[in-house]
């Protein structure tokens, strides 16, 4: 690699151009000195066109994530950061244990280098601070205007914990559900960054990789039924989902679902429900009711979970509904969005 | 599901809006009408946020890819085949047996559903074909004006051969080098879509999956040194980096580069060279001296490989020069290319 570092990247005034994806010595230069630098590790560093990883034992799990989000940094993150936490906590809602990251950049021409290399830092910092390496990758180049910015696709391959079986279709009337804390700040956060709301406060995302906190409930609780992180269309569309998938329907109580005062605040002056925000470093959480206090004590007992609730019960219902009984002592059903909410909100 | 298959989508007339990477219905639907069903397998249906698979033994091998080439569509593929074998060929060129893929999506609102309809199709028959199933996935959408049309990151994992050891840090002076099969035409097929060249002839794309005839290579040659597709960059590209890998040089004979008439003719006409285009479906191999004929036999028995040829050789060179011995008896340099030879090629 020596040859490259004699004509160093221009990290602070340089820009992505087309060249930077073309196979050539600039794409060469690039990875050298800014991807291989912040990712390093001896998969990595194997330079081929992939990575041979050690022998696996136990079953394998495999999630994928492009991510858009709009701006590429926002208050508590940047989409490097994101990107990371996003599929670690694709992997780890199956139940499994994270192991290894590809990422994959689409850069549009004209990106400062010091945006990308901000952001590369950062995701090198989250990765590594899950503990999950970065073994390879991929950079294409778009002409400007053919693309915003920086996207990443990451996957994440991990293996499965012995005797744990959570999918969204294993819940069961009568189950509790809970939720590891207050949501929709990372909804909340991006909407903030693109215009300001006029608040004293700042919402920060509570972007963050929950393999962690999972794997303690798991511990405590390995009858877990359910693990689902309700990112896109929020804790509504998710919980319709495993409301489909298992057959049941949920009902859950206004009054005990957590929301941070500066979240409603911003909620009730854009019209926003909460439930609809997504979030980004939260679990929603289906176990048997008999586990559910014990759930509840391994969630908070882990810094990600300190705002976990019991928020809701599964019952039977064959249409799937989606409920909730309101402060008021009424129901209201909770849909999912059917048009578009909050485009590029990850 | 059935809920869905009531609201059809309408993929001869209907656009990509921002709904359908919204977390809501309208993506629902779009991964329950068109993506589910196109690549139908038992892991995509598990329906959670990543796919569980079955229990792996051996090393794995995991690579990435992201596909931006324009036009989406072109003689001999489009981007979805392109993006199954692009992946698929850098797990099989390290030397495993592909098992699994993963496809994220960005998509450009306005994009027509019938052109997504029709990529996403032919991504699930390449990937039938090539008997790797697509086990996850995801969408997103942005803003018009914001992508272009669609791009596809494919993640592929697989698992090592047992007794094969084949690295980009592998050559040896005195190793044989062999390509597969003629050289440039995925490159020139795309650069000839972009704007008629004036040719009679159609030059199609050398898009193919090579892990069948990389295994047929295998069994006959173990001792196989080294592997690469020579994508972006072309072989020009791909020698210069196994040279610089391996502190070697490496010596190519012009007259034995197999190139197409019609690639020949179109690279006369644009002042290009055809080491410097990419393939898709073709292999450079390294190989010891004594094994090269035998590495020959079995790359010419296989369909893809039927215009295998032996190209070159290994030399101990600490410059790490590739040179080519052209027919005139002279030597010129192949260096690859410092700027943008080709933009959005793959």
């Amino acid at each position: 690699m020596k040859a490259f570092l004699a004509t160093p990247l221009d990290l602070e005034q340089g820009r992505v151009d087309l060249s930077h994806g073309a196979g050539g010595r600039a794409m060469a230069q690039l990875i050298a000195q800014l991807f291989a630098t912040a990712f390093d590790n001896p998969f990595l560093a194997q330079g081929d066109d992939g990575a041979r990883l050690p022998h696996c034992a136990g079953r394998l799990v495999m999630a994928t994530d492009a991510h858009v989000v709009s701006p590429l940094f926002f208050p508590g993150g940047d989409i490097g950061s994101l990107a990371v936490h996003g599929t670690l906590n694709d992997v780890a809602v199956m139940g499994a244990r994270p192991l290894y990251l590809s990422a994959s950049f689409i850069l549009e021409e004209g990106l400062p280098l010091s945006d990308l290399s901000r952001i590369v830092r950062s995701m090198a910092a989250a990765a590594q601070a899950a503990g999950v390496p970065v073994v390879t990758g991929d950079t294409k180049v778009v002409e400007r205007g053919k693309g915003d910015g920086v996207f990443i696709t990451t996957t994440g391959v991990g293996v499965l914990r012995d005797g744990v079986d959570v999918s969204g279709a294993n819940a069961q009337p009568g189950d509790a559900v809970l939720v590891s804390g207050p949501i929709g700040q990372h909804g909340m956060a991006i909407l903030a960054a693109r215009e300001p709301l006029g608040f004293e406060a700042s919402i920060e995302s509570d972007s963050a990789a929950v393999h962690g906190l999972i794997a303690g409930l798991l511990d405590a609780v390995p009858a877990t039924r359910v693990l689902r992180d309700p990112t896109r269309g929020g804790v509504a569309a998710t919980l319709n989902e495993i409301a489909r998938q298992s057959g049941v329907g949920i009902v859950l109580d206004e009054a005990t679902v957590p929301v941070t005062a500066a979240v409603a605040a911003a909620c009730e002056l854009l019209g926003l429900d909460p439930l609809d925000l997504p979030c980004e470093g939260r679990v929603l959480v289906v176990c048997p009711e008999a586990d559910a206090g014990r759930a509840l004590r391994a969630l908070r007992a882990h810094p990600l979970g300190a705002g976990a609730e019991r928020i809701g019960e599964v019952i039977a219902d064959k249409r799937c509904f989606v409920q909730m009984r309101t402060r008021l002592g009424g129901r209201r059903m909770i849909d999912w969005l059917a048009a578009e909410a909050l485009p590029r909100i990850c």
